[in-house]
């Protein structure tokens, strides 16, 4: 028997992952020059506009080049949800995209945006390219082969102590009262667990970067959606961490709902602490009235 | 009547800040070798000797170079005061110094510590030199000359309307009841102005070249110290920003409080919503027990 037949199985999605990142960098070369030229020349006021532009600019750049390339893949990706498309994750190989994660940081240039690229085969995913290209770090993970911030590979924290622990988490962008209650009620828990401080930058994706990287000990989020954490979540993973639900148990990529942590004892402690709640799922059937 | 004797008045205090680039500079490579060296090879738990053994390196490094090119000039820095010296600013020129601000994150290796020089005569201050290490950026400003980052000129946003606005603080060290009651009540009044979000990267000094970068509209916090602001100060001032109480009211250096804006509609706004308290004042005389 040779070799090609009988040695290590062929990485039957290399040339997708390979071709995710090219098209995050292009993608982020298109953020940073709407940012450095358009941004500085208009009044902030149109920044909202200029950010829904650029996602969908950056959208269709990686639809066109995916369908092109991978005729077969299916695709969910924020603006064609926002435009009516399915948000449903079948058996296919499907493309999980978010154009520009941090729309708030872009609107003012605060320097944490990025692109994120998911991608997933028979429902498991197969690798997460996030590329935060302010500060042009390129995240990196495949299934079983590791995680790599510009080729160096990552390690989650080995912190066990949750009183020697930094948390990421957001306020979000939900102004519903209940929410915002539960929100400050959690984070006010943690902090007086205590732990060493919360941070956040604005931007799901590279918070949980940042938990792969070994610089926050966990990340959590009830809202996100799952474009926002798809790619972060292979690259939390192959960097030791784990993610769980907000509740504990497994994560539901779908459920809006977010726990990524260096381990399952700084995970299963901030459980306890989190004071969760419900928000309307990616793949909820949409009804329409008739 | 010659240029040399009634031309512009040479600038008395260019040399010294030149001078506390230089240190700066210097500065950062200790602290990043410590992060990229020390830090990854020790467990976590020795990494509060490692940032106070830092932090001490680095304020020797500033004070003994200082001493020798300036030996009038006084000193207040955090090590120092720490040490038992004074923390009084008195009319001599003054060199007020952070050697690691964003202490909690050196620990933890994430990216946002800076080296602060502030420099103050007859009690005011003259010029200011922060330098976010791992970023490699060098925030600088001269009274009356503008603000720069790299070289660039800085300026802060144009944004009057607080609901268009990120607004940047953070949730301290300070763990007493009260006054977590009071800084958690402040920025649920402030989210829900509402702002377009809330930030903090774990540095009183980067923060507020945040604002003189025009990233965020503002940046309040209680318990910050002397060492922490002063040379950022400047940089707000000189991008066009304005500085003040936490209740409105010049900023006093030495209160522990501070609130730095884009301008004064964002800033008097904003103090509507701060439930204030104060802290231990930096110059508070110190009452040894006989």
């Amino acid at each position: 028997k040779s070799d090609v037949t009988c040695g290590t199985m062929p990485d039957l999605w290399q040339d997708a992952m390979d071709h995710a990142v090219t098209l995050a960098r292009k993608a982020g070369e298109i953020v940073k020059d709407a940012l450095q030229n358009d941004l500085k020349i208009m009044c902030k006021s149109s920044s909202v506009d200029l950010v829904t532009k650029t996602d969908q600019n950056v959208e269709q750049l990686i639809i066109t080049s995916v369908k092109e390339k991978f005729p077969e893949h299916s695709f969910i990706g924020e603006e064609s949800v926002a435009a009516g498309e399915p948000c449903v994750l079948t058996e296919n190989p499907t493309w999980i995209v978010d154009p520009v994660d941090g729309t708030t940081n872009f609107v003012h240039g605060y320097p944490f945006v990025a692109i994120s690229i998911g991608f997933a085969v028979n429902k498991m995913l197969e690798f997460g390219v996030v590329y935060s290209c302010i500060e042009d770090k390129m995240y990196t993970a495949r299934k079983e082969k590791g995680a790599f911030c510009n080729g160096q590979p990552l390690q989650v924290s080995d912190q066990k102590e949750i009183n020697q622990s930094i948390i990421a988490t957001e306020f979000g962008s939900n102004r519903d009262p209940d929410a915002v209650d539960k929100i400050f009620s959690s984070m006010r828990k943690i902090l007086c667990l205590p732990v060493h401080g919360i941070r956040g930058v604005g931007s799901a994706a590279i918070n949980m970067c940042l938990v792969a990287s070994g610089c926050v000990e966990a990340y959590y989020e009830i809202g996100i959606h799952c474009w926002d954490v798809a790619a972060a979540a292979v690259i939390v993973s192959e960097a030791g961490g784990v993610l769980m639900d907000v509740e504990g148990g497994p994560m539901d990529l779908m459920s809006r709902r977010v726990l990524a942590a260096n381990n399952n004892i700084i995970g299963e402690r901030i459980v306890k602490e989190i004071e969760a709640f419900s928000a309307v799922r990616d793949d909820a059937p949409v009804i329409l009235i008739k």
